[in-house]
């Protein structure tokens, strides 16, 4: 379904953008009709679709959606191996932005829009998804819950999106988003082609830019605040968007996991910034412009660089790692664990350890929003959390075990994959790519974008007996 | 009231012992008894201790302890700066291992003594602490769960540690399995003195060594092998040899911590040693020799060396990475997050996303050694682990500040600390010390190597406001 609909956007992409590309993209727009149509007819008539088969389908689809788009850069040639194509569109539909490409630059520009419309298609395709299962009862609920949107149920904000009417209006905003964006871009003297697909990396917090140096190509402070602005904004719960345009400021005072989003912000650009002017590597403006872009960056998991952090001091960068486990809200684009995840895990400590040492028969008790949370989410939360770690320990295993690569560069590929960031730390930092890495790698990374896209649980339920049983 | 039992070890110490520390030992002992006695006597009479005071007694003890066994080496002369003595002595009775020794076996015999018996002392300390505390009631059971114990409220083994008499038996065995290593490696060639040193740092999986190589020193397999089974069985659960002893191989059998003890051991030993193998570091008999040594050390927490493991293959280092975050088993005198913590996470997790996504209806529901497990143990296991990842994030972020180190040190000299394993990676690794720590970070990583032993809770709840509340 989801197939179905990402269908059309490749032609238009084919159609708009010429160069020795409009042959491959047009040959891949036809090829990918030819296979979705009937598919999206298929799936139009099974309405009663159960839990199951929609993890089935939210797991599956972005593979197959990612395998489709694979085509063009494969019939043109500008990335030659599957393995290499179907990584790169399964970054790009995860919001990921990990790139296999050693120079950006030489891939003709229609095939480098359709790499960032990945991005556009990607960040709220998994949204709609959700959606579209949503009037079918509980299965709806359920699938809800396993895709990005536990702020969501947590919230009791899945009442308003549960409604057609409202994911429209959502994916207005974001669309909306993306062209204050393209505008302001524009008007500060990026070309339209440029100020698209930064948009387009932006909003998704994702983080594919048609330039090896990123943002930092342009090396212009109006167009890093711009974008920092942007990525704040697309890591913010889009139903506060609807909200505040309903004239309701009230549920952004109350919203607890905004208020967060903000201190973690303050908090974690302010010491950046204050290491990099300490340490003499920048002057203060600069210190400040660069530290905040980077942090907002991996705070929203977009993975935008304007400087390659490597470089800056050994601190600011154990701060920069620590960041990459933050994601910033849900029910936004960005991945990771969200933000919320960390209210409820604090909320939920404090009241146990309360409850173990000083007043054995309190009972535990979360509250978000003025509202008390559901013993559900908050044993969603730990587990994501938990889950979350495990992969990031046992993926550096696997790692090393298909690869000839340092510990440090096996933990942060699967940190940077798995929270969809982008660059790492390590061989895949933010000068370097992933083209090294085997295609066992690859495939392994390419599945921890999906897993850390659908939230985990969509992608590990399959391993469960259980989920194959009638 | 540790303290008033501690108290008579030194002068033993400093009597058997010659050499030009005999003067600095005598002087502390007569310090230490001079403290030591009136306080011994004071909390005698104040039988009826609550939550509190436990805790606060367990916190400041232990740092009360160390500085007063810090004295020697500061009289001395050996390790004149405090900071560096009262490390290295929190490090000992902490079981932890890591050392500021620049070059070890330059210091004489009595103080290297000293230095090993402090785990003796603090490997059974906390426990001994918790059983004084046991008979007092309620008070008592919940230090007990705050100290190293939650294996033993879990395994419901705790009634039987309720009883003195049950205590001094697991004295006994500790003692029995002291001796047995001593008499073995005397057996082997090794010098009483070594025998002993070596001992008091294996059963108690602390990792001290009169010797800069460690184990390595002698570069024997007999030794190797004698070691390696004594850290295995230091990290069992000191009750399942008391049982054993009673003839009841039934509680052995289906001890579920046990039987992942055992699993966890073979499969890292066994990945650890093929990648030396395959990677022709070592022969395939001296790789399963270093391996093997390698993990049971990192595994159960000890921290002896018998390689330089970060010239090892970048594959085996990243095993051995993951390795430290795993501890052995509860009840014993490991620390770090045990394996019991591991196999309720597991078990929990598994239930809730069972619950989550097929059966709604279901109630999470975890057992242990085919017992149910309540509710406040799951919690508690819980808080341990995402405390522990947080620390280890946290505590990275404070050491770049305190220090200018790297954030891989970082981020290892927190783990190396907080789980008491000693050796670390980067610039802490098996070759190397924490000399070059500024005085900042060695209080810090005190500070974490407390935590770690106290199992986070009583050193961390100090910090509750409602603590310090009547
Ligand atoms: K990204
Ligand atoms: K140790």
């Amino acid at each position: 379904m989801v197939t179905g609909i990402s269908m059309l956007l490749p032609v238009a992409c084919a159609l708009i953008y010429g160069g020795d590309d409009v042959a491959a993209l047009a040959i891949s727009a036809l090829v990918t009709l030819f296979i979705g149509i009937p598919l999206w007819w298929g799936f139009r008539k099974h309405h009663d679709l159960g839990i199951k088969d929609g993890i089935f389908i939210a797991a599956f689809g972005w593979v197959f959606v990612s395998a489709l788009s694979a085509l063009p850069f494969m019939i043109h040639g500008s990335i030659p191996s599957f393995t290499d194509a179907f990584f790169e569109m399964m970054s790009g539909y995860t919001t990921s932005g990990a790139t296999i490409l050693t120079d950006i630059e030489v891939v003709p520009r229609g095939l480098l829009f359709w790499r960032s419309e990945t991005h556009l298609l990607g960040g709220m395709g998994f949204l709609t998804l959700t959606v579209i299962f949503l009037p079918h009862g509980m299965g709806g609920l359920r699938i809800f819950r396993a895709e990005s949107s536990p702020g969501q149920v947590i919230t009791k904000e899945k009442f308003h999106a549960r409604n057609r009417d409202t994911m429209v209006r959502l994916w207005l905003i974001y669309l909306g988003l993306n062209a204050a964006q393209t505008i302001l871009l524009c008007g500060g003297g990026m070309s339209l082609f440029d100020a698209l697909c930064h948009a387009f990396g932006t909003v998704s917090t994702s983080g594919y830019s048609p330039y090896n140096a990123s943002i930092g190509h342009y090396n212009n402070a109006y167009f890093d605040w711009i974008v920092i602005v942007f990525m704040f904004l697309g890591g913010m719960t889009f139903v506060l968007f609807y909200q505040m345009m309903r004239g309701d400021f009230h549920s952004l005072r109350i919203n607890t996991e905004f208020r967060w989003y903000v201190g973690f912000m303050l908090f974690f650009c302010g010491v950046v910034s204050w290491l990099l002017w300490k340490e003499n590597t920048y002057g203060l403006m600069d210190a400040i412009r660069y530290g905040t872009f980077q942090v907002t960056s991996l705070l929203t998991t977009t993975g935008f660089t304007t400087a390659d952090y490597e470089k800056w001091p050994q601190a600011a960068q154990m701060f920069l790692y620590a960041v990459c486990f933050i994601g910033a809200c849900a029910g936004s684009t960005t991945s990771g664990i969200k933000i919320v995840h960390y209210v409820v895990l604090c909320k939920f400590m404090s009241a146990a350890i309360k409850k173990l040492f000083f007043q054995p028969m309190s009972v535990i008790y979360v509250r978000l929003n003025q509202r008390p949370v559901d013993d559900t989410i908050i044993h969603l939360s730990v587990c994501y959390f938990i889950v979350n770690i495990f992969m990031v320990l046992g993926g550096g295993c696997v790692m090393v075990l298909t690869d000839d690569m340092d510990y440090v560069t096996a933990m942060s590929s699967v940190i940077a994959t798995l929270m969809n960031i982008g660059p790492g730390f390590g061989a895949i930092g933010p000068s370097e790519n992933y083209a090294f890495i085997s295609d066992a790698g690859k495939w392994f990374l390419s599945y921890n974008m999906l897993v850390g896209r659908l939230e985990m649980f969509s992608a590990l339920v399959i391993f469960y007996p259980s989920f194959w049983k009638k």
